[in-house]
């Protein structure tokens, strides 16, 4: 994918910029070196073809094997790749290749967290807006290879209407009647709500998506059994492990969870020389 | 900056793209709005002129105005800054605005609790290149904004001599003669050691840093007082805050931490219209 | 918008390059003139905001002054704007300038009939991604101010499952439920059919807009009866402007045109200096 | 050409942006397909290269056969080429391939209707600088393929001095030494001339190419008569397919036609599966 | 003009990357400074345009007036420019601009020499493509303002036909045909020959230009009197300062010499802070 | 590297831009052809590599092989590679691969004069910034080719504090304070100096290297014998090759010379079809 070509180079050029000083005055050239990619704890892989690329940017005869695949659930002490290069280039991309891989599988593992969390419902976890700067498209997809869904990428594939635009349409009913006048008709229409009111609103004025916004487990049971089948329900709002089970229970369709890219931590993996 | 400039617009296309459906759909041109941006807990503020220059990309006559400071210690409640724009602009630059400032306020403060730690001692804490692909400059800024120092940016302005670049040259002396032979003499050498009998071999061969990587508290005491004011020490490796101040109370002079940038949440800030 | 400011920039380069020379060696620099756009035939206009920023790009200081806007309808002899600069500027932006005002007005003029051809019906005209490759933003934006609809921008924000996909899935079922396991939920699902059979699996498998793709006036009258309110339906192929009001009798809620965009001609404007 | 590689990244990253959610959520990975691109009526054939690309630049292992070329009369129903790719490429593929092939064919088809139509005389269709923004190359490429001839590309391979210039120099011969004093020597002087006495103040200036703008048939032909061999004489303005064999037969060398790129129509061509 | 901005942003980038250390840790923010660029030798001027753009690209409020302009002989100790800014913008920039204003000057000064060396004569000094890869705009620039004309700019502005090109068409008089028959007819066709048979071919071929490559003294008065005016001449190959008053002598148009931008040194200039 | 390959594609793009008109009307597609790269005079070779990816990113499948490498010393005469390639692209490419070759050898060659003349001493000759805007990462390249040693590549590899810093941050030792607590501790830290005291304060501040700028041979003897081995010690300032013998028996560490790359003359080297 193009996109991901772009971010691979721009990654590259941050990190090695007008050259890696110590590996061109330590490591002679031509050396063929053999390195692994080893799992350092528990972890749900995501981003192991971006790693790839990264070695593959560098050196397009560089021999990569993959050992797990995107979406597996990696043990401690696994190896993930074996990858085969000049040791220049190994050195060269390691600190790229690790940074992509380990903050996608952390990504991808915070979402299985949240994806078990709610195993036992019709609860979909979904993710947000709220992605790395740049990474969005990685970020995403990561979302996915834990299990969980994604939300609209971006401002351009979804309408949500919030508090803002129904305050400057004047009412939730003139925002949904402007947004089915001329965005796409290929997009769904969603109004975040915050009250049972608003809710009613919405229904009325035909939303497709209901967003309930930081509302109690009462006002979304309350707001779940109002809808019916007449709306999608997104829950959202500080939503975390502790609750999110029991905001599934409410019989909401999704909930949209933003820690799931603004706060995964990158998980540990190294590669190693063998 | 031109690079910081490169990274806003990168982020605006990524979440703008074709265009803001809802925004276009629901909201007037031309209509002027006030909003605020507003902690939601205690944090190190780092990002604000970041968040300014997002909005000013998307409309140079926005008015911003600062009412904290990078650097400065948040309450939650406080108000950071107001901004005054039309409306549109204020929801087409909100999304990439937070997402920038919150995480670099993430990186701040989590700078900020590691230096607290260690404040009783002369150790400083400095960052690693486990950095976000792409945003690095902005991450390195918040790392000083919450107090610690800056490790080398990337490959090209420090020599950083580890365990596999001392295979590949043969030896700590001979790694340390080629990086001293081929290096531009503005940068000073580091050799990453693991034992005791690697300090010594790093000292003879004259390094102006040792890092003591994944050493026991007893080693870097042993190192540090081996070392004397011969070089620079930098313990590494799975720091954290229960570790931390441990580590600086063995003497060494800098103590370097993956975690700044790899791992922190970012902090809660809401933009709200008034 | 930054995809604009893009779109003319490189533009002018591929106009200008290495300079204009002819120009150069023929007017002084610094002797301000005054030019007006003038319609040579009537149309509707787009994209004067557009040529405006290809002169701003050139020379900040450029004046320019709307006497008509986006969607209104010129007759020939209308001055619609008129701007001052250095000669220079006028110069090099001229056929810049014209080259997209001449296409845009082009595209909305297109539009526009065909919007004129179906007044007296429901039924919305909506464009295609049978864009110039490029320019797909300022077309789809041309298409608005000739008063139709936008279809999806491009592959990323609308589910439209044609022939190709069914096969490839297994079957229109398999296909819409493959579609809402892993599309964001933000979008709608339409499905493109070619017989009666299609459109009653379409229904089935819950699609939310039914394409009527190549079928006879009297297919598609049976289509929309069958559908009624639970779907949309789209007519497309080979509409033109002697079918299209036929077409919209059917009763069909959409009829896409991929005309609008590529094959309009574009309309004759000239800047003449006064 | 590395112009040509950046208009297909360009085009492809408007059409799939951050990915084709229809295709990746209904066709497998890793299923081959053949496709067929389909004359569906008779043209002139130009830019099946850049077609090829297109799947290229998203594959290179893709398999891409042409059984036409560029510059070929095509008809109706003659297959132009085949292509082996994996089912997913082949639809993230197809509109910017079909975009840009139908839009270059109609291109090369429109010029060669003019050529057609001045056949019988020594009378040269030259094209303009009035083509699509961003696409000039490809369209410059397409008129050659249709059987006519380039004009200057921009801005800085030609020295074509207007009414403008002239003004602005001060008159013709002022405004002819000014480009041969700082023009480089390997351009042409090119002169608009609206009367027969701007003809004789051009002849008198030593421009090498006239052009004749605007003027009646019995203008061109006192022109023709009066510049002889010392000067190309070059006709423009509004010319048709209804006055381009007339305007031929005034004695012109060249004729330049707007419409070539202005306002040609894509033709229709279809990419099948079998 | 677009392409110089971009020279310049690239050059910022190349010399600050990811920031100024020195000046960042050493110079306080917001202390205005007043710096004089000063001659250091005595050269003729080009590039202070330029100069000023760097700073102007930093800050936009840099204020810098110029003292000298372009195409002036400048006298060592002459204050060229002021300029008042943030001494962080002064120091950032300066190397940048210098660069710059030096080896612009310097082709300046290289291209007055050669002028002033021919000066009682009627031959034009003119440049070759052996300039700086990416700097060629300016450079061609800086060759005007030494009072000598440009060349072609690149391979798409002119045609010059050279030994290659002559041998793969099969003969001057095929290779004129050729060119004449395909490239534009804005542009001349010039002809490069070694002997007075070749330019005889060369004429007789129709040849607008004919260059006398690498031919002595005697063999360029022989060619320039066959040629007399059917053609313009340009001498060729290993033109220095000893030699290319004689070379004029012979009576050619036209000398071009590859040392104006492919071996000038930079001339002295200091940036001052007062 | 990236960086080469953006370098190369800008100078490839500026030198052909729209097309290479003469080539494409004289040679026909699809003829191979073989040239070499022969020296015209006695030189030191860098940037074969540069120029042999010249070639192949126009097209991946040309032939080149090496029979010089960057470093030797070649003789007048020398085949130093040879290449294999469509006729059209060698002779596209060609301009750009010399234009770069001759340049990148001609800082060779001027580097390796320096070294030798110093080959006595323990000197080392360091380039400076002031390279050719664009071009600096290959300039440096040369330089480590003809034998010297590369400064700090840009400004944020280094620290050097220079009389403005001085200046600004209120004395050397407030200065070297500065930078000590504020750049990154894999820096060393340089002074520049005038004058004796100021090599004492430099001292006293703990400078790591200390630059003697434009100091006569006896002050630069005394500072040589107070610093001892204090700190390094760079004499910097107007050196050529008549002086630089003499600066070096002062017993300096290092020697930077400006002129490797702001004033070196391309080499002269021809590329001739066999």
């Amino acid at each position: 994918m193009l996109e991901v070509a772009e971010i691979i180079k721009r990654a590259l050029h941050e990190d090695i910029g007008s050259g890696d000083v110590t590996t061109m005055a330590t490591v002679p050239a031509g050396a063929t070196r053999r390195a692994e990619l080893v799992a350092k704890e528990d972890f749900t892989l995501a981003g192991l073809d971006v790693a790839r690329q990264v070695f593959t940017t560098l050196d397009p005869d560089v021999a990569f094997e993959s050992l797990k695949f995107d979406g597996n659930k990696v043990r401690r002490g696994d190896v993930i790749a074996w990858i085969k290069a000049d040791a220049r280039i190994l050195l060269q991309g390691e600190r790229v290749a690790l940074n992509l891989l380990q903050r996608m599988s952390g990504v991808a593992t915070t979402a299985a967290c949240f994806v078990a969390a709610v195993a036992h419902t019709d609860a979909i976890i979904v993710d947000t807006r709220k992605t790395t700067p740049g990474l969005r498209v990685l970020e995403k997809y990561a979302v996915r290879m834990g299990g969980a869904h994604n939300h609209r990428t971006s401002l351009y594939d979804g309408v949500l209407i919030k508090e803002n635009h129904i305050a400057a349409a004047g009412g939730i009913n003139a925002a949904v009647a402007g947004a089915r006048c001329s965005a796409p008709h290929t997009l769904k229409i969603e109004v975040e709500t915050e009250t049972i009111d608003d809710v009613r609103e919405a229904l009325d004025a035909g939303a497709d998506i209901i967003m309930l916004d930081n509302m109690t487990l009462e006002q979304m049971s309350e707001a779940v059994e109002l809808i019916g089948s007449k709306a999608l329900t997104e829950a959202s709002g500080g939503v975390n492990l502790d609750t999110v089970a029991d905001i599934a229970a409410t019989g909401v369709d999704l909930i949209s969870v933003g820690a799931l890219t603004h706060s995964s931590r990158a998980v540990d993996i190294s590669m190693l020389f063998r």
